[in-house]
C-alpha cells in the first residue's frame, strides 16, 4: 500500500510516525507499507525525512501521489483547493483521498468541483487541539482522539471503511459527521475561542497603558491569550472558510456578553462614576446565578471528559452511516436546502442551529 | 512579632506556610515569629494547623488579632468589609493591616471608613494566577510574583516598610500602585477574561446541540473555558467591586469583536445564507493584518515574560513611593477628582484610560 503525505506539518508529520510504526507490525509488514510526502517547503521535506516520518519526499504532489492508494492531504484549508488542482489528474482510479482542515463544507465542495469521480474523498479533522510546528509530531498525536469524518457522496464504502480503520491504526476515534454541523460545532468550540483570544490580545496590547498593565500579568492572562499566538495563515483560512458560522456564534456571543453587563451592572457597588452605590440598589442575584451556572457546566464537561475513555471501550462499534444515508444527507446540502433551512433558524435566536 | 492570618484558603495557607519557613530562618528566629490564624470554617481551621500553616488557630477574628503586630486579611474581597468591623476595636496602637483582595478601591475606602487611625493599612494583591484551596497551599506559591502593594494615605512610612520587606520574605516582588490603577488593569487581564470564559461557557453549553458538540471539545476549549471553573463568591464578590472598570473594558472589548466581525463578512469565502462568494468580491487583508497583530503582540509578551526575571534581578531597589507621592495621590483619588478626569477618557474612545 502506497500513502502520499501532501503537507509536513504537525498533522501530517504524525501521520507518518504513526502509519510507519504500524508498518512495523505484522499487519503493516503483510501489506509492504510505503509513506511518500510532499512539502512546498524544501527545508520542511528534508526535516521531514530526518526524522523519518515517510520513506521519501518528492520535489511535486503530482509525483508524491504516482501511484497512491491513499492521499492524507495535511495543509491549511485554502491549500487543499490547490492540491486538488495539482493532483487531480494524476490519481490512480480507485485512490482514497482524505485531508485533515479545520472546517469541511469548503473542503468538500472542493472536491465535488475538482476530482475525478474515480476517487473517493473522505474529508477528516482529527481534534487533537495543539498548535505546533513538524517538531512537534509524534506517533501518539492522534491517541484517542476524535477524528471527525466527513464522507463526499460519492465516495465508496470500500473507502470509508478503509480511512475508518487508518483513523483506528493511529489511534483515535473516528467520528462520523455531516459538513454542516462539523463546521458550525467547531466554530463554537474552536474558532470562536482563537477570535476571543485574538481580540482580547489586540485591545489589551494595543491600550495605552499597556507597558504598565503588562507588568501585572500572570496565569490567567497567558491561558486566554494562548490561542491568538498560533499560525495566522491556518486560522484565515479557517476564517474564510468558515465565515457564516463562525459570525452566528460570534453574534450570539455579543448577545451573551451584552446580558452579562447588564447584571454587572445591576450588581456594581460602583457606579459608572467610580461612587459608591448604597447596597440595598444593587442586585446581585442574577449575575451569581449566571456564574453559578457556568461553574458547574464547566465541572460537569470537565467531569465528562475524565469519563470519556471508559464509555469509548464500551462502545466499540464504530457507528459508520449507510451509503443511502449518506446520499440523503449530501443531496439535502449541495441542493442547498439544508443551508436555507439550517439559516431561518438562525435570525433572533439566541440558540444554536437546530438539529435536524 | 505576632501575625495574624485571617482566611486561611490558598493565599493565606502561603503566607503561613511561607512566613513559617522564614521563622526557621536566623532573622526569624531572632524576632520569635508567632503566626495565629483564623477562618471562619472550623474544618479549614483545623486542616490549616494539620499542615503546619501556622501556630494555632483561634475561634474568632478578635482572639487572633488580639495583640498582632501584623494583620493579614487573606479572605474573598467582602469578608475584607466584614473582618474590619469584627477587628476594629481589638487592634493594638500601630498595627499594620493588610488584604490580599483583588480589588483595591473598595478595600481602600473600607479601610477609611472602619479601621481607627491608629493602625497602618496598606493593601495587597499577589498576581499568583492560581485558583485553588487550601490543599494547593505552598510556601513557595509568590516566588518571583508580582505583589501589588497600595498603602492608604495614612499609612506610617515604617508600616508600608515593613510590609514591603514582608513581601520579599515570602519571595515576591513589591510594585506599588495607586488603586485605580491596579483595578483598571486587573480588570483588563484577569477579570474581563474570566467573564469571557464565563460566556463562552455558558454559550456553548446552554446551546441546543451541546450534547453532540461536546464531543469535539480539545485542548482549545479547555483552555478557554478554564478561568469559568473558578470561585463564584470571590468573583462574584471581584465584579462587585469593580463593576464600573469591569464594564469599561467589556465595552471596548465589544466594539473590538463588532471590527473584528466586519473583517470576517469581508473576508468570508461563504455569504450569510452559506453560498460560495467569488474569491474576487471578498477583502482578507483586514483580517490578516488582525490576526497578525495578535500574534505578534502575543509573541512579544511570551518574550518579555521570559527576560523578566533577569531585568527584576538589575533592579534590586524597591521602587517605594514617598510619603508625600502618596498624600497627593490620594487625597485626589477620596475627593473624586480622579475618577471625574478618569471618566472624561472613557467616552466613545477604544482607548484605555489615560496614565496621569
Amino acid at each position: 500500500m502506497k500513502v502520499a503525505i501532501i503537507g509536513l506539518g504537525l498533522i501530517g508529520g504524525s501521520w507518518g510516525l504513526a502509519l510507519r510504526r504500524w508498518g512495523k507490525s505484522e499487519e503493516g509488514k503483510s501489506i509492504k507499507l510505503e509513506i511518500v510526502g510532499f512539502d512546498v517547503k524544501a527545508t520542511q521535506r528534508s526535516e521531514a525525512e530526518k526524522q523519518g516520518v515517510c520513506d521519501r519526499t518528492t520535489a511535486t504532489p503530482m509525483e508524491a501521489v504516482q501511484g497512491a492508494d491513499v492521499i492524507i492531504i495535511a495543509t491549511p484549508p485554502a491549500a487543499v483547493r490547490e492540491t486538488f488542482e495539482d493532483i487531480a489528474d494524476h490519481l490512480v482510479n480507485g485512490a482514497i483521498i482524505t485531508d485533515t482542515a479545520s472546517t469541511k463544507r469548503q473542503v468538500l465542495r472542493w472536491a465535488k468541483e475538482l476530482l475525478p469521480t474515480t476517487v473517493s474523498f473522505i474529508g477528516g479533522h482529527p481534534m487533537a487541539g495543539k498548535t505546533s510546528s513538524l517538531e512537534g509530531a509524534t506517533a501518539d498525536l492522534f491517541k484517542n482522539c476524535i477524528y471527525c469524518l466527513v464522507p463526499a457522496p460519492t465516495a465508496r464504502e470500500e473507502a470509508i471503511e478503509a480511512v475508518a480503520r487508518l483513523v483506528e491504526i493511529i489511534g483515535a476515534k473516528s467520528h462520523f459527521i455531516d459538513p454542516d454541523e462539523h463546521d458550525s460545532y467547531v466554530a463554537a468550540i474552536s474558532h470562536l475561542p482563537f477570535l476571543m483570544s485574538a481580540a482580547l490580545t489586540n485591545l489589551t496590547s494595543e491600550s495605552e497603558g499597556w507597558r504598565e498593565i503588562s507588568k501585572l500579568t500572570a496565569g490567567g492572562y497567558q491561558d486566554a491569550t494562548r490561542l491568538s499566538g498560533g499560525s495566522v495563515p491556518m486560522h484565515l483560512d479557517i476564517c474564510r472558510t468558515n465565515s457564516d458560522a463562525i459570525i452566528g456564534w460570534l453574534d450570539r456571543y455579543q448577545r451573551n456578553l451584552s446580558e452579562l453587563r447588564t447584571m454587572l451592572e445591576n450588581a456594581g457597588m460602583i457606579d459608572e462614576r467610580g461612587r459608591s452605590r448604597s447596597l440595598e440598589s444593587t442586585n446581585s442575584v442574577p449575575l451569581q446565578e449566571y456564574l453559578e451556572r457556568a461553574r458547574l457546566a464547566r465541572e460537569r464537561w470537565e467531569e465528562e471528559k475524565a469519563r470519556q475513555p471508559e464509555r469509548d471501550e464500551m462502545a466499540e462499534v464504530v457507528n459508520m452511516p449507510s451509503k443511502r444515508e449518506l446520499q440523503a444527507e449530501y443531496t439535502r446540502m449541495f441542493t442547498g436546502g439544508f443551508f436555507g433551512k439550517r439559516r431561518s433558524n438562525d435570525n433572533g435566536s439566541n440558540e444554536q442551529p437546530r438539529k435536524k
